[in-house]
């Protein structure tokens, strides 16, 4: 650890959590909004998750998805078709009961008791009630199948407590919906949008990842089978970053998802879903952030390279932002990552040294500082927020021929991109620990691996019902859970460290968010 | 009028309103959902809305508006701080009351009584005051203006009566919010925001509109002024596309959105407000439609040549699909109207002559067929979804070489989207009637003016309060309503109709949406 002041009042060691909130203010990414458990996102953090949204959307669609758009409210009666996913969410929905407010007579307003709805309506917390329904119109026969939908909206969960981007009432996602005649078949695209998940993770958003199946005990309610990616944040407690569920023909029965097959047989779909949320950037941020704030991989930064011109009130100044608004437009005029770079010129009323260090909190890839100097010389001074200190722990800022800089953007923002996932990727292989072979172990790795001590996997049995709950609430008691079991995992070879018996397949255990 | 068997079972001078629903349903666009007052968006019409996103969103980006988000909910109190306002929307929200259900030991939910909420939250009708309230946090000083930010997302305004795109209770929009130190600059911006609609409208979706200031008693709850674009529908009615408003200081003064100017004072801002909505689908749908289906110009169009391939199930099939790939390849390496060509093949599993009709009542700008003789001769079959039939009224099918063909596209593409707006703009100009010089004559004009009457602009005093009341009570009985009064109309030079006295300015009237 270097000793330089950082930008941010507390560091990771400190405190985590409260270095977290610090990027999140620091970045101005994201706020309190004054309504309970909903954040407003400010245009740095919605800028990230616009970046997210066009890549992840480029790929749903390349996927032979079509996007579509479906009511934000369910009927109650839609809810009580399929018991166990009831039983999953019941608890914690918005429900709208009345459709119009009127005067209180105190000058206050209130629910009007004439406008009381027949059926209340329930915000949606996931839209399988409501696009199931849809699919059992659009399918009839197996020419209709597959269908394969994607919906980006807003969604609700009434949280008790609540954290930005992690955990909040209300969140932004996308729902991937799809239906296919056999069981086979749906498993597969399942699998296919979990690796549709882990690319999107690790190409774009430089999250490295482990794909794999969630326990029993840890499913969508109502689903067969569970899969997630799971990401190691800096704390070394995982994140669920995306989940993919095969719902086998469950939801069909429920929402009558029916189709005559090409023999003339009336035969159930088979369904799936798959999410993606706004809890991403939270993961971005756990992930790329240091001491100074948050650095922004370039694939998912809203913009790469910002300038930063160097004003004095003089008559200089004109041809600084001549200069600056010159190199922009070079910039601009380059592709890095597939695409156009995304440069801007900060040419807003405030001090150069206060910008340049909201755009190190901010994260920005890359900054450039542009003075008379730089100018009458043809340069540029290049601050790289990915070595963003010298070795003597000054500031790194190299000044480059204008030129010489514009040709080697795209890459550098390259470089970036692959460092931030090398850097990351290597500290998830040194932080899951193989070794653990009995649950002794794995108390003193949790007891004695330090600050933030990581995973384990383990080998297990795959227990199941009572037996399972049973290992859950043995790893509760040390706030660990079972992460999923990596679908690249070697085979076991052992006893399961929760039952004894022969071990079947081995799965990740951490703390978590 | 030709006697063409059309693709429709109601063409428009049948029965306009049925005629619109049947291009909906016909076109795959929307559908009802089950949820009272909300549909479901289907691909094509979603993808129109998509594309109109990203057009619009691109302009809003430019004239320096940055995106965020903002909740869904707003609590009540906020409600009651700006009293116009809240005389405006109280009467059609949709209200939460409670955050949890449980089982009613029938069997089925109920909203938890237990978990009834201490202040009721309204699902939004429009965010000013969430988002004046984040302004106040934000401004403080001249230097924090002016914040100009704008949000895509949800809304709810309960409709008794709904129309699918033109009035559902949920419907998708854009709302832009700004704020400024003065008044002088806030209405400038507000004109921009208008200008911004109305070259969207006119370029984009090829609507031609009349921009100008709605009269009093049409503004926006709280608005100092509102202005809109109006587009002309084929049955002669208007459709407000969208609207921007001037708020004064109102909100700011209600919310305490301050700031300290640059002589140390404490002064009030200035905000504005302008949003345009899925509705503007419902205008694309009413101004290019025709007795066969929708006609997408080539900007808003998801897919703007779409390839059906004549498959026999004969071992020629494999070369048509690889012909046909190929040309999707070619297409998408085309640019057209300052994008890449949007060409899809459809390989779908069902009768060439189904999926043309398909595509030519989903209004795809282009539709090439092709078959084993295309394939052989290096040709394509090109339909026009503009040109769709010949004087004799047969289909307009021209078979073209291939490279032909792909060359000329992006012309094409043009000359199609230009044509389209031509032909709207010129009914928008054949259908205002500006000779009405008294009250009579307007009644006569929409009593005698056909099935589909059009528009008159008048020359008006400008009356307000009962005056204007009394104005508007008069059209009301003949089903008129005053709509704007155009920026760029001839000077008032007599007397006003309603009133006789001098008139000041012209105003357009007519029956809406």
């Amino acid at each position: 650890m270097t000793t330089n002041k950082h930008a941010l009042s507390v560091t990771r060691t400190q405190d985590f959590a409260a270095w977290y909130q610090a990027v999140i203010a620091e970045a101005d990414m994201a706020e309190e909004s004054g309504v309970r458990g909903c954040m407003v996102m400010r245009p740095w953090g919605y800028g990230i998750w616009e970046r997210m949204q066009r890549l992840l959307d480029d790929r749903i669609k390349a996927a032979g998805y079509d996007n579509c758009y479906f009511p934000l409210f369910i009927p109650l009666s839609y809810f009580e078709k399929e018991a166990e996913h009831v039983e999953g969410f019941a608890k914690e929905m918005a429900v709208v009961t009345h459709h119009r407010l009127v005067g209180d007579g105190k000058g206050g307003l209130t629910p009007d008791p004439e406008a009381k709805l027949e059926e209340p309506l329930v915000v949606r917390p996931t839209s399988e009630m409501v696009i199931g329904a849809a699919f059992s119109r659009w399918v009839q026969s197996w020419r209709d199948l597959p269908v394969q939908i994607n919906q980006w909206a807003n969604v609700v969960r009434w949280e008790m407590r609540t954290r930005m981007f992690l955990r909040t009432s209300e969140f932004l996602w996308q729902e991937g919906h799809a239906a296919y005649a056999d069981g086979e078949h749906a498993r597969a695209e399942t699998l296919k949008a979990l690796e549709l998940y882990r690319s999107f993770a690790e190409e774009c958003a430089g999250l490295p990842v482990v794909a794999g199946e969630k326990p029993e005990n840890e499913r969508f309610p109502g689903a067969v089978a569970t899969y997630s990616i799971e990401a190691m944040m800096q704390d070394g407690k995982a994140l669920q970053a995306g989940t993919s569920h095969y719902l086998g023909d469950n939801f069909a029965r429920a929402q009558n998802i029916r189709y005559q097959n090409d023999a003339g047989e009336i035969e159930f779909a088979h369904t799936i879903s798959w999410g993606m949320s706004t809890r991403m950037i939270g993961g971005l941020i756990m992930t790329h952030g240091d001491d100074d704030g948050l650095r922004v991989p370039p694939r998912v930064a809203p913009w790469q390279v910002v300038i930063v011109p160097m004003l004095r009130d003089t008559d200089e100044d004109a041809a600084v932002l001549d200069y600056c608004r010159a190199l922009v437009a070079e910039l601009q005029g380059q592709a890095a990552l597939g695409e156009p770079v995304r440069a801007m010129l900060d040419a807003r009323p405030a001090k150069a040294a206060n910008k340049r260090w909201a755009w190190v909190k901010k994260g920005a890839p890359l900054i450039v500082e542009v003075g008379p100097r730089d100018t009458a010389g043809g340069n540029v001074s290049v601050i790289r927020r990915d070595r963003l200190y010298q070795e003597n722990g000054k500031l790194a800022s190299t000044v480059q021929p204008r030129a010489e800089f514009v040709a080697g953007v795209p890459a550098l923002l390259e470089e970036i991109q692959a460092g931030l996932f090398a850097e990351a990727k290597a500290r998830l292989d040194a932080n899951i620990r193989r070794d653990v072979t009995d649950f002794a172990g794995l108390e003193r790795f949790f007891e004695t691996g330090g600050q933030f001590p990581g995973w384990v996997e383990v080998e297990w049995s795959r227990p199941t019902g009572d037996e399972l709950d049973a290992v859950d609430q043995r790893l509760k008691a040390l706030k660990l859970t079972l992460r999923n079991v990596p679908e690249n995992a070697a085979p076991a070879t052992g006893a399961c460290i929760f039952t004894g018996k022969p071990a079947v397949e081995r799965v990740l255990v951490g703390r978590s968010y």
